[in-house]
Parts: C-alpha cells; sequence; structure tokens
C-alpha cells in the first residue's frame, strides 16, 4: 500500500502516529507529496482525490481512500488484531467519535484557517481574509485552555487510555506553532500530557 | 435515552434520518432545546455539552454524548442486529468515512458559516463577516456541482446503497435553501438522486 503525504503537515503526521501505535508502519510505503509546490493540484494527484489533500491511502489494487479519519478506520478494521484506537464497547466508540469531531471543529480547523488565513501561505489558491484568520487564531487557543482544564485530573483524553483522540490532539497542539500558539507552563496540565505523548516513539515518526 | 435536539437544525435532522433508516426512532425521547432563544447557552445544557451544540444523546445513566457522528456510531455499534448504515468490510467503512468527512468540511461546514456569516442569526453571540460567509456560500455552490457529477452514473453517493453519506448529503442539501441554494434541474443528477432521497419514510420524521 501506498501512502501520499506530507512529512510536514499534520493530518499524515496523525495517519503516521495512528500506524506506529498499531505496529503497522511497515505496512505502507510512504510518498511524499510537496504541497507547497502545489504537486497536490497536478492531475495525477487530483484523480486519487478530487479535493486534492494529503494523506491518500492507495490500497495495492490501485483503489485510494482520503481523508485522515477514513484511512484511520481503514487500518482500524482490517487489522483487528492490532491494538484499538477507535474504542470498542458502543460507548467507549461514541466517546472516541465526540472527541474526535470536537478536535477537528474546534481545535484543528480554527488551527489550519487560523494559519492559512493570517499567513498567506496557499494565497496562490485561495484569497486569505485576515480578519477570518485572527478569529480563528483565537478559538484555537480558547480551545487550548479548554484541554487544559480537561486534563487536570486525566492522563488522556478519553476513555482512561491512549486512543486517536489523544494522536490528534497531539498532532494539532505541535502544528498550533505555525500560529505562535506553544504549550508550556502557563497551561500545566496540558503541558503534562503533550510531554508525555512527546515521548512515545509515534511521536518521532 | 434522550436526545437532545432542535427540530429545524440540519444535524438532529441528520441523527433522526439515521435512527429512522435503523428502525430505532423509538428507542429515544425527544427534547426540543430552541437554540435561536439561546437554550443551548444555559448552564444546564452546557454541562452535557460543553460546545453548546445540539444533538446531545443522554443515556439512561445519565451519560452524555454529543456530535452526530458520535451518537450515529453509538446506535451502529449498540445495536447490530439495524440496518448497517456506517459500512461492513474495512473498504466500505472507510470509503463511507471518507464521504462522511468531504460533506462535513467542504459541504456542511461552509453551507453552515455562509448561514451564520451573511444573515448574522447568530449575532448575539459571534461577529459574523459577511466577506468570509459568502466565499463560504461559494465554497458550498461548488461542492452542490461536484455532487452533481458525481452522482451523475450513481444511485447513491457510495458503496452502491444507502449509507450515512446519503442521508447527510440530504440533510445539507435540504439546509441549503438558507443560503438561497436550492437543487433544481439545473444540476439534474443531484435533483434526481434528492427526490429518491425525499421519498423515503425517514426524510419526513
Amino acid at each position: 500500500m501506498k501512502l501520499y503525504e506530507t512529512k510536514t503537515a499534520p493530518n499524515p503526521r496523525r495517519v503516521r502516529m495512528f500506524l506506529a501505535e498499531k505496529g503497522l508502519l511497515d505496512k505502507v510505503e510512504c510518498v511524499e507529496v510537496d504541497i507547497q509546490k502545489g504537486e497536490n493540484l497536478q492531475p495525477e494527484f487530483v484523480a486519487k482525490n478530487p479535493m486534492k489533500k494529503v494523506p491518500v491511502l492507495e490500497l495495492d489494487d490501485g483503489t485510494c481512500i482520503a481523508e485522515t479519519m477514513a484511512i484511520c478506520r481503514y487500518f482500524e478494521e482490517a487489522y483487528p488484531d492490532s491494538p484499538k484506537l477507535l474504542g470498542e464497547s458502543a460507548t467507549e466508540q461514541a466517546f472516541i467519535e465526540q472527541w474526535l469531531r470536537w478536535l477537528d471543529y474546534y481545535y484543528f480547523v480554527p488551527c489550519g484557517m487560523g494559519f492559512q488565513h493570517t499567513s498567506g501561505y496557499f494565497k496562490d489558491r485561495m484569497t486569505p481574509n485576515p480578519t477570518w484568520g485572527e478569529s480563528c487564531v483565537k478559538d484555537t487557543q480558547k480551545f487550548m485552555e479548554f484541554l487544559n482544564q480537561h486534563l487536570a485530573d486525566k492522563d488522556y483524553i478519553c476513555c482512561n487510555k491512549l486512543t486517536a483522540a489523544d494522536l490528534t490532539a497531539f498532532a494539532v497542539t505541535a502544528f498550533a506553532r505555525v500560529i505562535q500558539l506553544r504549550v508550556d507552563d502557563s497551561l500545566p496540565h496540558l503541558n503534562k500530557w503533550y510531554q508525555q505523548l512527546k515521548e512515545r516513539p509515534s511521536a518521532q515518526v
């Protein structure tokens, strides 16, 4: 299988961490896509993912699966003996999905839009709206504070164990440096959780 | 179980349609939350969902699950004999997740933001950015055209059968009237699919 990805981008990182925690990283051949140069806008890539985003998983028969959580779901179901990161019981699976959605809508999306609209990083392909970008940066910071409170009495985001929610929260927290948000002692619970995650081998892949 | 929801809002509609297609609508007692009046901002509701959004599922033991897809996942796993709407095989589950994500990020989110930022519907609790709103309305329309092309040779969004992706796409397409986007003969494939979905009993709940 081929994983089309961009080493420095947060979504591919979520997939690599997910695979590493499952012991499945050797199942994929990583293919680097230079999104800054716009390789993802070329017809060959658009045929794999009409939304023009990394990561994309290409199965051996040529079938392409886009979207981080869809790729994670594929590995969760195709390798049932690997550690479950999307939960076991109905309630656990629902809680993890709730957190994945909260993290995407209220942390990752504002962080990404804050970056794109304040930096103009992709201004060759979109019109930045700096006022909107600044409002997104503020929302990202607010969610960081919410996460910090949430983690005051917990080692993991939910279910008392490592789940895909921790991997997403970690990848976004690390990425937030692009909008000048860094975890430090002003957010002590988030920082403690972040440093613990950072020590895991999956954070190095 | 109680389902805290708002009858006219698109996310609760997705959950009701999901439950209706599974034959599980009678498992929940629907409790109306008036989001225009801000009932979702009151402490009692925020204790159920700190993100202040409908729908929320409250289990009989008081456990609360927020987020549409988390609630759907709960019912998919807790009632394994009901019709599967999130897929069977790993590949099927991955495709449905891919489409659910595409529909959320490139259709539902732009539609919702387009509405909120051009109408000022929630201006008591957020600052509308009309320029951003207009750009979101355009993105919604673009995705509608993409969906129309995609459905040119299909009866369903993916997997050759009804899935949660169709229910999401239907609820958003119906909701898009709030930004003056209506499906008609100018998008014939989307319109044909939409009219078929509209005939299902689940579209009436």
